[in-house]
Formats: structure tokens, C-alpha cells, sequence
């Protein structure tokens, strides 16, 4: 599976394309950073982020997106325009109706360290090592993007088997209330 | 001037169109609310507002777009999906080139009942005595659109004031500076 990572900001949104299954060896297809300048109005740089992510869907038309999950932080200022730039994202893959996942930052760090609390240069590090890159990749907003399709990929089969027993069940349901209704007729 | 209001949410996301200029009679060109299933995943979700406000852009033509300033309230989950509507509003907007100001609630009820503390029953009344209507809009979220729209025309003679200083003061350095050069070279 191709999965494009997004960690989401106004100033710098990191972007990084992964493509792999589980278990298996990830390759690094792409990486970058959506910038928009801190002194445009607002509705300026939400254009600019669509624009940036919708290139990023152009060239690398990934079968899912990863999106990093905003929650309320002590800069009420910064978790808005993360908040927003999200948004964007978010609504540029749907519009085309890629699945977006959202993921915790802890998960993501859980996903790539083992430990939900890693700081970011042991997230940068294990990017570094798992996509086999010769430096860790800058700024790190690029590495968290990286880092959250790495969790997609890796967290997606887990996900997968929950649908597919979800599927099973309501289509073991489905089946069985016919049977069951033509037994009490 | 014509204002689309925006009272942005995932829920309920209010709009209101209102056409005037300050001092004169203002009249209501129409008013609804833009609605998404909470049940759906947040993407459908955005991509059902950007729809929904991109009739209202393509019906009412407006020359503004109002939008409702964000900010951090005690209940998290809210603020994001209000922050994330908000930001596909003012990105609708922008795409097209129309200009969007953000306005707090404070500086809304200020506008239309003279105090910034004003409840939504009282916001509601004056907005139906401002635009002549028979009964206050339903639900709040409407009201609260044409208020926005209603606030943005009467502080509009101001902000306008004071960009027209900024270009003149601008001008005015702008002729000077080559004649000062001309007289010391």
C-alpha cells in the first residue's frame, strides 16, 4: 500500500509518501514540506496548503492518507492553524475519496520507537533507520509525516482484521435473519 | 455591499447572505444552515460544508465573506470541528478571490445589540428588527450568520477609513522619497 503521511501546520506541513505492507521491508517514495509565509492572511495560506497537498496527491496518487489527529495544546494560537490545516488536508484526499486515517501523536510515536513518549530525534532516527535513508530527514515535520505513514502501514492489517470481522458478523447477521424468520412464519 | 455570514460548525454550519451599507436599511437575501450527519467520518463531513458553502458562494455572489474568529473553548472536540469548518469556509472564499474578515463573537453582539455580552435570544431580536423579518431566524446558528454579515457592513466604513489612511500615508511617502533623493544628489 502507498500511504502519503501529513503532518499538519500553516507555516510548515510536512508531507512524506511510504509504500509497503507489514513485516516487510518500507520504502520512502517522497518527502517535503507545504510552507506558506507567516505574514499572508489566513485565507492565503489555507489556498496555498490545498495546493501543495493536491500536487502531492498529483504526483503520488496514494491509496491512503495519514493525518496527524490535532488535540487542544497550551498555544491555543498554533493548535487552530494546525487545526485548519488539517482541514485542508483532510478534505482535499476525501474530495477524491481517498480513506484519511487519523493518528495520535503518541500512536505514531508508539508505531516507529516502541514508546508513545519518544522524543523527536528518536522518531527522526527510527524513520532514518526503518526507510534505510542516509540522514534523518529535516525539518521534522517531514520525518513525522514519515513517520505517520510508517503507522498507517504498520497499524492498517490490525484495522483491517477489526473491518473484516465487523464485515463477517453483520454479514453472519444479515444471513441469519432470513433463516430465522422463515423458521417462526 | 453584499456579506455571506458564515457561523462556521460541522453540525450545523450557519450562512447568511445580507446586502447593504451602514447608516441605510440593510436587507436579508437569504439565510439556512449548512448541515453534515454527525454519524459520517470528518472527511465527508468537510467535503458536505465545502459543498454546501460553494452553493451559497455560487447563488449569492457575495463581494464578502464574514467568518466567525475561532477560539479555544472548554469543550476541545467542538473548537476543532468548528476551527476545521471555519477553515473550509474561509478557504472557499479565498479560492475565489473574495475578501474574508474574521470577526470575534464579542465584536458581533457589540455590533447589532450594543453590548458584547449579549445572549442569543437578544442577538436573535435585533437581528430580526434590523432586517425587518417576522419572526427570529431558526435555529441560532442562522441568526448568528446574519449578524456576522450585519456586523461586517457596519465596521467595514472604518476598516475601510483606516486602509484609505495606510494608502495615502503610503503614496505620500512614496512621491516624497524620490524627491528628497532629487534634491541631495
Amino acid at each position: 500500500m502507498r500511504v502519503l503521511g501529513v503532518d499538519p501546520g500553516l507555516t510548515r506541513c510536512g508531507v512524506g509518501v511510504v509504500e509497503g505492507v507489514a513485516g516487510r521491508p518500507l520504502t520512502m517514495i517522497g518527502v517535503g514540506v507545504v510552507r506558506t509565509p507567516a505574514d499572508a492572511d489566513l485565507g492565503h495560506r489555507l489556498v496555498a496548503v490545498e495546493q501543495g497537498i493536491e500536487q502531492w496527491l498529483d504526483e503520488h496518487r496514494p491509496e491512503f492518507v495519514a493525518v496527524e489527529r490535532v488535540f487542544s495544546q497550551h498555544n491555543v494560537r498554533t493548535v487552530m492553524g494546525t487545526a485548519q490545516a488539517s482541514a485542508v488536508a483532510i478534505l482535499c484526499a476525501s474530495r477524491r475519496g481517498i480513506p484519511v486515517a487519523l493518528h495520535t501523536p503518541s500512536e505514531v510515536k508508539a508505531a516507529v520507537t516502541g514508546s508513545g513518549r519518544a522524543d523527536k530525534a528518536q522518531v527522526g532516527a527510527m524513520v532514518t533507520r526503518l526507510l534505510r535513508l542516509a540522514a534523518p530527514p529535516r525539518p521534522a515535520d517531514a520525518a513525522d509525516a514519515l513517520a505517520l505513514a510508517i503507522c498507517h502501514i504498520w497499524r492498517a492489517p490490525a484495522q483491517n482484521r477489526l473491518q473484516q470481522a465487523v464485515a463477517l458478523h453483520t454479514a453472519a447477521a444479515t444471513r441469519t435473519a432470513p433463516h430465522t424468520k422463515g423458521r417462526t412464519a
